[in-house]
């Protein structure tokens, strides 16, 4: 089958012919790849960003965010059978540690098993995975339009949840960043509170993509972002603040909307974050990391979906066409999520 | 009467004669001070460190920390009579703004009014405060041996409160920093969680006082202590970090000791934070400021205290000894908590 | 002033004329009554079924749901200024018990002081109640629209806001009785939830209501609502159970509709609830009563309001018509909720 | 192999030689009982008492409370090797539902798979269970001394966890019934909180043992209860009333103690319970039903035992001593909880 692998860190990965996965373990499904969102990530992962963190044996097909239909399945497997429509969670949980009793797959003790990252992804006609990893999709969401919420749509909903506490009627959330996490931000804001939307991006086009998503204000990132929230909100700052970008400018940004016993949630993730423990000290601000999101978050985003409140703007690829779609997300030519469609 | 007076940032405060305060407003109160806490706080408000943050007319009583007898009252007061005992909360609250309303006395709508640092504090005689800032203290404590729970304990039970839901049977909770407000989290923390304590000190006296208030662990702060807590928690790191250092290595070191979906909690506040965004959001680690506390932490801290299972580490100075208390502080012979008597 | 006050228990109010009320307290505060709301305790009150548990001296003003302007305030208000358009919060809280203190202000140590109920309320031309008891309306909401929310309103934020937690995407509501709280708990669910909402009532205009509200489902209250519901959710019964009537066949109906570790709230308070410990031991259900909110749940509910989210169903009369209304009320031909313009 | 087998409702089970239970899934796992409790629900299983609400063919070995050693395990079993000391989750939990996903293991939803009620039980030499329902006991906990944990803990610790938030310093918790769980009750509950602990029973011996377990309060139950327990709370009743009872007069007492936003968690479960909405509504009290808990619990609670915090009174028997066993817990004579030992 053809597999978009990459083979260098820091070169461009190359589509190629490989082996088709079968199963071997009880639990093994293989699927047979609907669409496959293409990510931030698999150009961080292509640059060799997380090799020191996530070390990985070379070559490896990319692709963590995979939709499509089940292909075969191990004589144990009982959630799926062969022909359903599927949505992959990106992680391969054992079901068994401690972390996984209490639905944290992401922190499974047998540690990160993650699609398209340390093995082999949905950038290929079929994907390897296991029953865990695999979530039945309703009859009215396609696989190739709703691949990005495996990991876009699901990290959105996880950083959401833990946000709606904090986001009752007359408070504000700030969306940093409207690109394919951003705008799937914006919507489930809207669908699951009625806090104030303000969304925050430096392209005029995402901020347009933004008020097509529901928020009630944009501001532009041109330096002053902070201080434009902060007028929007009657100088004290967001209850909460949802940086997608996390790198530049964006943390020192964030810090400076949130208000006193406020939250920043960090979920991009190239910069640094620089403050002195006294200005998180005084006012009580909080500052939570997120990545990725459980199984029940899927399942939860899967949900949300079937009623229609959330949908991703996407744009799609034939699989060979990769390296048009990487450069269009590279270039911020991309608004909203690029698919791969083999 | 005599009190303490800071009259120039960067100099030392002068004791020296003033007028009584008297009862103004019908909810004021005036409490005759029993005992006043020495805090390191009040070393940065006299080295001018608040001056831009919190602008304040000098010259300034200070001492935050106070405890007494109910000397004068208002005609609206009810819930104190003249000669109770009471424990005063440093903050005086509106009661009607949406914070108060919700028992949120810090984020009051009026702002900061704060005794010792921007009004009058309690190294005097006679404190002017008002009746939602005083807490009748039951028949055991004894107003000198308590005063330092005023904003001390009133700051670890206020972060310990965060804290319980992470700290079930089999954590960890490290405590960084076992002076004034360590000593009292250790035991705080043995009290109320079912969690193993382990204190990180560069002081050995500090880890011993850590032990007698009933840490499991005691650590130095030798520049390895990260990897000392990652060993004694089998390399994964605590479930809560509690950091009353804030400068220097701690939150560096903090970070180090802190497991994937952990918290540091920062309480210390002299340093700066500073951290890849990558590092935050990858373990989903939270990072959480905390300062002073509400009205009902001082309530519970106080029934805790009843019960005999918090007790201050103090050692009392007269008045007009307070030079030699700055001095113990400052350089590091004050173990537990200096107590101005008037 | 004419003033609508009840003599004698099971006999109908009168409307006379009495003395005005004024300030006399520093916290005083005098309404001009804009609308007062008529309510189904307002019959209950009439008929004594209160006098046991809330001991009251007659004759009393009824009236709980009241909005206006603010008429006189004593020298310590703060909050208000004369001339404000307000709502008031039924009752009069003091501000400095431990219950206040951390914003339940139903459980004041000073116990029950309610407009209406144990004091003069809102069917009168002036209002006497507290700087505590009013919260400023914002431009768009007139008073004599909104009354209902000082109660009704009140009492569905603040058991919705408790329901929050059990109902992400993918979960059902059920709403027993849409009455005058039921119609309001149909907009704040749909507002503040993704929840499927499933309304049930025995009158069929009710049902109209509750579709026109935004309810996906109507059941019909014919003594099989429970299996109609169950039915509705795949045989499992809803997360959350919502029940206004409280009495009668509600209480059964509604524990045969709340699925395993679902919460059946109840909220209307007429019947008893009766049944085996076994059936709410093995499924792990919660049974949680509701009554009134606090001052923060009016403060979200009027911002909430404020974004045209939910609308009160009113018909007016003036206070002279107060039989007329209390006939529709009484005998089922109020939807939605009257109230009384003096 | 020896194993105790009930073959008729309402007859006494017969110890009898039944074949040993093999490995046949993957998952599978055999456990060599080291110790099995005998609780009150092995008296209500004989009785017919669940065979209406939980349908299952007879005969069937008895024995839900079990402890021992790894004899046999199926190919994909990871987390236990033969010969590893385990503690046996009465349920058998598929992993992959949406319950599962969560934690909550006792709403899976293939259903109650449940030792000794739905499926042979551990009255017997050998059990026949699953990998994720065995968790490893630490070295220093025998497996016939913490064979109670697997449910008799296992239903204190998943109770006594949704207390927590409720119990902070200065609160109040009763446990009504001091037997094979109250006892463990009132331990967690002086490991886990600063509150005061009442307990209540009618039997001197068990209000002994209450005593010795850490309560601070003991109270006959003698009609009287909820008034003494009233005394002892200044009148207003007790945050938390935890009631391992649930039969005769419990339900109503309990309610008699539960202060107004205190919550009643019934544990028993062999009365009815009846009270008036008015009496839940007015000071909006929780009824809360707790069954079982999850494996997660489970873990919890062997962390706490490892401690050496909370420990369970046994007496053992051996096996074919099962009649004198169930004599003894029937007649009163049972003071803890008894072991059966093969």
């Amino acid at each position: 089958m053809k597999a978009l692998r990459l083979h260098t860190y820091t070169q461009q990965p190359r589509l190629e012919d490989v082996a088709e996965p079968a199963v071997r373990g009880p639990h093994d499904v293989v699927v047979r790849v609907g669409g496959a969102g293409l990510c931030r990530t698999d150009l961080h992962i292509r640059d060799g960003w997380f090799a020191p963190a996530v070390p990985t044996e070379l070559p490896i097909t990319l692709g963590h965010e995979n939709t499509g239909w089940v292909h075969e399945i191990g004589p144990e497997v009982e959630n799926v059978a062969v022909g359903d429509a599927v949505i992959c969670h990106p992680q391969l949980s054992c079901g068994n540690c401690p972390a996984c009793r209490i639905g944290d797959d992401m922190r499974c003790a047998r540690g990160l098993r993650f699609s398209g990252l340390t093995r082999d992804g949905g950038f290929a006609e079929l994907l390897a995975t296991t029953d865990r990893a695999v979530l039945p999709l309703p009859a009215g969401l396609a696989p190739a339009d709703v691949a990005p919420h495996a990991d876009a749509g699901l990290t959105v909903i996880h950083v959401v949840r833990k946000a709606l506490p904090l986001l009752g009627p007359g408070t504000r959330a700030v969306v940093i960043g409207v690109g394919g996490l951003g705008h799937i931000a914006v919507q489930c804001l809207r669908a699951l509170t009625a806090a104030e939307i303000i969304a925050v991006d430096r392209d005029p086009d995402a901020l347009k993509l933004a008020g097509g998503c529901g928020a009630h204000h944009v501001v532009a990132a041109d330096g002053r972002e902070a201080d434009h929230v902060r007028d929007l909100t009657g100088g004290a700052g967001a209850e909460a603040v949802l940086d997608f970008v996390g790198e530049g400018d964006a943390p020192a940004a964030a810090l400076g909307m949130v208000r006193p016993r406020g939250t920043y949630f960090v979920v991009g993730y190239g910069g640094e974050l620089r403050v002195p423990t006294f200005a998180v000290v005084l006012p009580e601000i909080s500052i939570v990391g997120n990545a990725v999101g459980t199984h029940d978050d899927l399942r939860e985003l899967v949900a949300l979906a079937a009623t229609g409140a959330v949908q991703v703007h996407t744009r799609t690829y034939p699989l060979d066409a990769f390296a048009d779609a990487m450069a269009d997300l590279e270039q911020g030519r991309m608004h909203g999520r690029g698919v791969l469609v083999p």
